[in-house]
């Protein structure tokens, strides 16, 4: 699946604002996730580490909502008034699906 | 709650075994999440970005999952066993639906 | 949020194909809640109980991806269409949001 | 999966009270399936629905937490003061992940 969803030609533009906002909440939870592992150096306490879990997590969830939101008010938007929409709003459907379950 | 939740005096022992396994999946975590600012900054295609949030977070859950076991496994077993299962029962739940809200 | 969401003058028309297939999945969801009921009431193993309800879960956001997707089809790039998609779409996402977290 | 984890000698006795608890809130939410039942019928704006389906998601989630709850502090901690606890604790991460999946 993880093969047909590649597009390698697609592109989606992103305003500088946009890209600065996005890599800096990336940039937090790569921070986040790092911070993971020296708990776990540290023989920190279990539930502890899984309380910084959950937080990643969701933060990782606040960003793909995010680029949810985008993708929509954007690309598929865009495909349902150029008339390709129903192609475009399968592949939201599939990448909502997998999101909701992860 | 996260004050509530934070026990300073607390320590997990872990194995060296158990430990190097753990942090290497957070490393190969903390990959993904600088390749997912690279696809950013490449303008590359929302879906696929999603695509690749959704296998993180699946990841991130495989390690709390882990965690999870483990932490029942030695610290809430332990607790029972010197019967003061209660409290660390409890903690246990909070800890169980705050991870399966995230 | 709830308040803020409804429209009771908004209709969504359905085929009855469509209706008598969304109906069928919720009366076999009904009938696996009451089938929890007489479980509970025969003292059944626990563990046996919570197989079944995150079968019903599992059916529920079946349930309810199938109305997204006809919702996006549908409602959604109709609204689009008609040059007034902020609107729908931010509902989208808000929708969405709040499914990802149940 | 679903057959190996049935156990068909295995039953949980339950207080009255506890019991009448959850018999109650499941009747609740078999109710509210029949009023989507009724929404559907009565070609009501996909978006309401969803916000119904949520809801109910939500009950049952909160539902089976207090299963598990009940479950942890019963059957698994009786297990593991009988000295058996590892297939009680698998058993119990098992039927977690399935739920925090669902």
């Amino acid at each position: 699946m993880d093969h047909e969803m590649k597009q390698p030609d697609k592109k989606t533009h992103r305003s500088n604002e946009d890209k600065e906002k996005l890599i800096n909440r990336l940039k937090r939870i790569e921070g986040q996730v790092r911070g993971i592992q020296k708990m776990v150096n540290e023989d920190r306490y279990c539930v502890d580490i899984l309380v910084q879990l959950s937080a990643i997590n969701a933060a990782m969830k606040k960003v793909g909502l995010n680029l949810l939101e985008k993708h929509t008010h954007h690309c598929v938007r865009g495909a349902i008034e150029a008339g390709n929409g129903d192609e475009s709003i399968e592949e939201l459907m599939k990448v909502f699906e997998q999101f909701s379950k992860s």
